[in-house]
């Protein structure tokens, strides 16, 4: 494995239509997801190609020279006041490990306190195999607010975490 | 005020295009949501209308004989198995307090029982306001699962209700 440094990545703030194919391959290859996960993963990047910041997604993408490396996808959650949801988060296997993960949360963040954002919202499982999702998330300083169980599925609860910005 | 019983309704589980005005005169009329949620009401017809089932969206309209007495909107939550939100339910003024709403919701979990969902949710503020609203949801035997503080904005929570169907 080549070990990159963050500093490698070019941070790209507008989706083209070049990233349908990465973010399918990128998402992919983490073995992390259903097929059903992967198809709503491209509707969201079809969403904002098609409707541009009307779709209420938006995405940081961080290029390596050869290839997407990661991306993230937030927005405000609509009806809300200040509250943002991270709707999908992901990067490439030969990527993590550097802090690129924890750098796109720290640029949505900075993209959310410029929109006057007061929370941020992530989901994800309550299952053993994300064991290491959820860690990522605190050490990037949110807390669980709640569990619904049986949520994806029976024995599959959802944890909410949550963010309040300072 | 005329009181209807629920017998002098229609029940009706296709979308047409007048909905769209439909929808907004009595989701306006019950002087309960804002200018954006409204919009959000009509943007899940929209949905519907556009895309039919692969919209995620399924609604049950009771019609009285001259107007939409009310509405739910409802559908199976993208990358679960079998767990089902009810996005939206209005009974317009004039035909509420004689069940209409109880029936909906009936009707709403006899389809999710036919979809083979386990459970339902409905999202609602924590708010003075909504504490008929809550205490429908309680009646209708759903229990709050969590409460997201400052969700919706500042002071006012998300309380997120759930029904286990058995």
């Amino acid at each position: 494995m080549i070990v990159k440094k963050t500093e490698q990545f070019q941070f790209r703030f507008e989706a083209e239509s070049a990233d349908l194919t990465r973010v399918r391959s990128i998402v992919a290859a983490t073995e992390f997801f259903t097929p059903a996960e992967v198809e709503i993963a491209i509707e969201l990047v079809e969403e904002r190609l098609a409707k541009g910041k009307a779709s209420g997604y938006e995405f940081i993408f961080a290029d390596s020279t050869s290839a997407l490396a990661g991306y993230v996808c937030f927005g405000e959650i609509p009806c809300t006041v200040g509250s943002f949801d991270i709707y999908w988060i992901v990067v490439a296997p030969e990527c993590q490990r550097v802090g690129l993960g924890r750098k796109l949360m720290q640029l949505t963040e900075d993209k959310v306190r410029r929109y006057h954002g007061r929370r941020i919202y992530i989901d994800t499982s309550g299952r053993e195999q994300y064991q290491s999702t959820r860690d990522f998330y605190a050490r990037c300083g949110y807390l669980p607010a709640c569990e619904l169980p049986d949520f994806y599925d029976l024995g599959d609860s959802k944890v909410i975490y949550s963010l309040t910005l300072k």
